[in-house]
């Protein structure tokens, strides 16, 4: 795509790109300490490589907020609560701000029981799943989160009704001197994104990311609406969407099967969405210090494995996040020209002053 | 493999079988109440038809017992806890008797937080994942059970080193007309025992099971050990293998990557097997009759769904499991040929009755 002298897209410092989302959220109407929570953790998940989950998603949401499909003044509240669980009622709230308080509150129950289990309802779309995942990392604890997607791309296996989504697991595990080890992934081979993007490009899918409606597979990203994603492992992947759904959405009170509101299409309708965080203490389990060290054994263990042929590297999972973080701290983040000019037209309708 | 006609393999009681494991395990020397929780733990896998996890696996068992492999007369205990969780020490007894203890400790903390986690180490081989992660059901609770392999069967993605073994996940969601929902999974496509099955009959694996060191398909199960299983979905399945590792075996102090014991090549070392265990109760979030009956309906809603072309029916996780358990409990457990003469080859060693 890019020679070599290419210098890129360019580059936003992070800081800047934050004032850009705040400024963007204010605008809009939300309340200045949310449109700058909001500008902090968009701008994170641009800085972890997020690319499809950070300032990319600004323009739906503020067309989200304009029509009305998001509250911008949200009364975010715990319905019930035990030692170590809370449901919350994000009562269609940014989804960012509706994560980061049940984030907060499993933190804040597990340094006294080891572990909480943190559910919200009514929430919407939250970017990243790591981001929250990895907020307990900086309590020594362990993070695990689940979400209920915000568009059906999947039908149960063998099925041709699209009932679930890519609902996505992330698991962060915090670490000494490595990198910490960071799980975000789909529940599909591909997130629906890759097949936007290889459209986009004129390129064929590989096999397995796609099937019709007959189950043969389906290459050309063209004709993504004649069939759908294919989970991984099959029926595992499936059977792993479903029961995050349950435990995400159904647990909760939120949407899930044919509950969803497809927020591309769909953009006043409540998703009520539902989301799941966990912490886990690791001094209920082990020393701290210790924990952490062996979790850099197992790092670098998996890393020193000898290589299949071709292989330049073994990668643990988050490294590769926590590299383009190190790099886009440093050098900003890259804005690819599209994106540029979507950000552009979203500055001239809110007047407010372009990035760049 | 057998004609229209061909009656199956024999078939013996429930209650026959439990017995028969009870016998066989107080024989080999354990404790009469230990060999009873086993009988009954070990008859549940069967019927619930893990085939490759039940007794199967008694002459292994035994063997591993008779060359003090396996604790007879474990001090299982908590070495630690706090409100919502326990650090469980199994003393290298059998697995099944540390995971018992362990789910038990769980639901009675759940009771009070509404959320526990407990972890195990010291401990063995427990069977099937999912006879955990029901544990919690009759309790109204969600389960969730964790444990790290007994044999490294993964490279870490990319590399050439067995550094990980097929690592489970079981979650079990309870529901009120519908079967629970139960997914019980490796985080490989193929887990070890089918490939053992495909070597027995001659016959070739389907691409995707398993690679050689080059990364190229391996087909022929004989050429087995040139070459590795495949995680499900790729890197992502690696990465859930890792994830899985660290909480259920590194948490805990439990073996993890290098440390991992093949037990079925060494019969001696203990195995420090590593295991974990989630309860949650539905009430500290819903109305349990509310939410088993939404539980309910999002499996009818799955069921539902159109059907891709030669498909019969669409399948929720723990189904086939349940129509097995109600076939196997009216009519009795298959006992295969191979089975059935390892078993007996069993009976006349520990000097116990024949199962038939």
């Amino acid at each position: 795509m890019s020679g070599k002298n290419d210098p890129g897209p360019a580059r936003v410092p992070a800081a800047r790109l934050q004032s850009f989302i705040t400024r963007a959220f204010e605008t809009a109407g939300l309340p200045a300490t949310d449109a700058a929570v909001l500008g902090e953790l968009m701008t994170k998940a641009d800085l972890s490589g997020a690319d499809g989950h950070g300032v990319f998603r600004l323009p739906q949401y503020v067309r989200r907020i304009k029509t009305g499909g998001i509250n911008k003044r949200p009364d975010i509240r715990i319905l019930q609560e035990r030692d170590g669980t809370a449901l919350v009622d994000g009562d269609n709230g940014m989804g960012h701000l509706v994560m980061r308080f049940a984030a907060e509150t499993a933190i804040a129950k597990a340094k006294r029981t080891g572990v909480a289990w943190v559910g919200a309802r009514m929430s919407n779309h939250a970017g990243p799943a790591s981001l929250y995942a990895a907020m307990p990392l900086a309590h020594d604890m362990i993070g695990l989160y689940l979400a209920v997607g915000n568009a059906n791309h999947l039908p149960p296996w063998g099925g041709t009704e699209m009932l679930l989504s890519t609902n996505p697991i992330a698991v962060a595990v915090p670490t000494q001197e490595e990198p910490p080890v960071v799980l975000d992934m789909a529940t599909t081979v591909a997130a629906y994104g890759k097949v936007k993007t290889a459209a986009q490009r004129g390129e064929m899918m590989p096999e397995g990311w796609m099937v019709d409606r007959e189950g043969k597979p389906l290459r050309d990203p063209k004709r993504a609406d004649d069939g759908f994603l294919l989970p991984i492992g099959g029926y595992k992947g499936y059977a792993l969407s479903l029961i995050f759904g349950l435990l995400a959405g159904t647990l909760n009170g939120a949407a899930m099967g044919r509950g969803i509101v497809d927020f591309n299409k769909d953009e006043t309708t409540p998703t009520n969405t539902g989301q799941a965080i966990m912490a886990i203490a690791v001094e209920a389990f082990a020393p701290v210090a210790a924990f952490k060290r062996q979790v850099d054994e197992v790092a670098r263990t998996m890393r020193s494995s000898p290589r299949m042929p071709g292989v330049e590297r073994i990668w643990l999972p988050g490294e590769q996040s926590h590299l383009k973080r190190l790099d886009r701290t440093k050098n900003g983040i890259p804005l690819p020209a599209p994106l540029r000019q979507s950000l552009d037209k979203l500055s001239d309708e809110l007047k407010v002053e372009r990035l760049l």
